[in-house]
């Protein structure tokens, strides 16, 4: 038996719910229906409807900061009803359930071995399943039945080929790194793809210039802080990548920009 | 003594409070106040301002979906402070606790026979009671004794006329099954107020044609994955309720449609 | 010893972190992560970005409802990764983590005494501290330590100047009482900062005439209800503070108003 920690109570939400609807409310009543001691947290029900991206970025942000154990129930799902195969899977020292559409490519991408299924087996769904609401009838029993130790071998045969996503990767060239916007937050901060270990690794310490839209910013600012308001920056955010922002104000605003707006970086002199 | 579930620690929220303000974690720390091991679950707090209407949808739409035992309480309170009556109930295996102002419609119009109190014992309720936030000062603590095992009776007395909705249903005849929109969800799906049930029973397998604005519509999809991007659909809900929706799109935007919105069915051919 | 009673698992949480980004569910990641039993209760995440006053009165209305030893992690904070400090305290029963910057003004300025200490011992704070996210990295792993007993002496020096916030108060003299709005809730109410207790102090019963913008209201409604719908009106509304109101209505969208709009009462005859 490997030592690998089992699944504990604790099951993450993340949807494109919203929470004007009962939609999110009824994940957590089937789940506390079959496991009453579940601990039930949100990671976020505003991703845009049908943002498979979004909600892949805002997940890999938020899982390592959860315990060993953790189950990430996670459902954006616009094929819902169609063909597309559902997944439970194990890896990182923790649980994922959700679609087989991408959500999870950043968890899958990264290190470590996954061991993954698709969900076959309806003696853990709801005794009814609807066409549209697969995150009710599915998903949710699924994590429950999780926590309380189900393992993955009993709800389906090995899935080898998850679904992987066009992720916008940052270009490394000699000449210059270049990257876009992939996620707007809440302050107006962009967000971009251009890791704090790329950027690092390919500037090796000179000095630079980033051009973004019409702005150019040649220092790199430790905290938002260090900047007087209302003057632009670019720091490495709290995502661990390169981000654009402004002091006391929303960048996003500034530069009426947002994911997929483009950025290049060059060594200067 | 019936073989009645007791109350469990299970309490879910639902108000038209918003979360920008202290209001529903007003209601939170009431309730933990009284009982530290409560279990709270929010329904929705994004109830539009004083619309019992949809309080009540989302409610009948959630409820189900919880363990027998769960209490809910729900606050849509546009006349609090003054003559309304406040109630807890007991049916359907749960427990409902709230104005009666018509919030509990939906479920008190299902089947099975409810208990009913009206809330007229200090005792329960915090010391001090406001004139404009009984939600804090009277539902919450109520719900909190409840969880703790109280029994109706001792809350006060019999209350058998609860306040009952002017709620829009379907007309069905012959010719026509006429609906209307009643609730509008957070993709823009618009949900009827016919029933999945009373729809098949009334077409009887045949084939129809569905007015609604400008929209004809003569197929019922399974998914909303089975039409192709941006075209218009209609299908049986995850509510159970026959709805209107736009494959990859929101059918709110796309026919500026919201609640009150009528729809006619007829046989065809 | 004195008789303080200790901090018990609940954990409230108030941020302007929205709800769109992980941000709030990293910070609960690190809570569970160290203390698994914590009760997690969110007070609200959708202060203004930035807006310290708004975070100071939000939680200066919902903390008298938790019960002793509830731990409020309170996280509005402009100046991350600069030099102001971050502190833990005790006081009024319960216990407060947050940046020093003026968030817990209403709170410290209160009745009874406070120990205050900066934080200042990397023992207690995630193994790497970023330079914008104070909140994941020292508030959270704090207060999940103080939830599970930590004393605040072991956290860092006492603080004994904590910031203060230049707080806009109602200003009293023989002729008027001159205020201000200070906050407007999700259903339009314009809450001033004139308390319940100051009002009634100086107007001794008899008869006023409150101007308010291009309003002027001569009567004390005890509830919302109590006025014909559209008609404004002025209550003590649930925070304790004069407030305006519409009847079935928002005050701030008939008066276009917000907080700042200034408002004066005169006794009349």
């Amino acid at each position: 038996m490997p030592a690998y920690p089992g699944a504990c109570g604790l099951i993450t939400l993340l949807t494109d719910f919203g929470t004007r609807d009962e939609y999110v409310a009824c994940l957590k009543g089937v789940i506390l229906g079959l496991n009453p001691e579940a601990h039930l947290i949100d990671l976020t029900h505003e991703i845009p409807p049908q943002d498979i991206q979004a909600g892949a970025f805002i997940l890999a942000g938020a899982a390592p900061y959860f315990p060993a154990g953790t189950i990430h129930l996670a459902v954006v799902d616009p094929g819902v009803g169609t063909g597309r195969r559902a997944l439970a899977a194990r890896g990182r020292g923790q649980f994922w359930v959700g679609p087989d559409n991408g959500l999870f490519h950043l968890i899958f991408a990264g290190q470590g071995d996954f061991e993954i299924v698709s969900l076959e087996n309806p003696a853990f769904f709801l005794p009814q399943v609807s066409a549209t609401f697969r995150g009710r009838d599915i998903f949710a029993p699924v994590a429950a039945h999780l926590s309380l130790g189900v393992a993955l071998a009993q709800l389906g045969p090995a899935l080898c080929d998850p679904v992987r996503l066009p992720w916008p990767e940052a270009a490394v060239t000699a000449a210059a790194l270049r990257g876009e916007i992939i996620h707007v937050d809440r302050f107006g901060n962009l967000v971009s793809n251009v890791a704090a270990d790329v950027f690092h690794a390919w500037l090796k310490g000179g000095d630079f210039q980033l051009q973004v839209g019409h702005l150019t910013l040649t220092r790199l600012r430790r905290t938002y802080g260090e900047a007087a308001a209302g003057e632009m920056l670019a720091l490495i955010g709290s995502h661990g990548y390169l981000e654009i922002a402004c002091a006391g104000g929303s960048a996003a605003a500034r530069l009426q920009a947002g994911p997929g707006l483009c950025l290049e970086i060059r060594r200067k002199g």
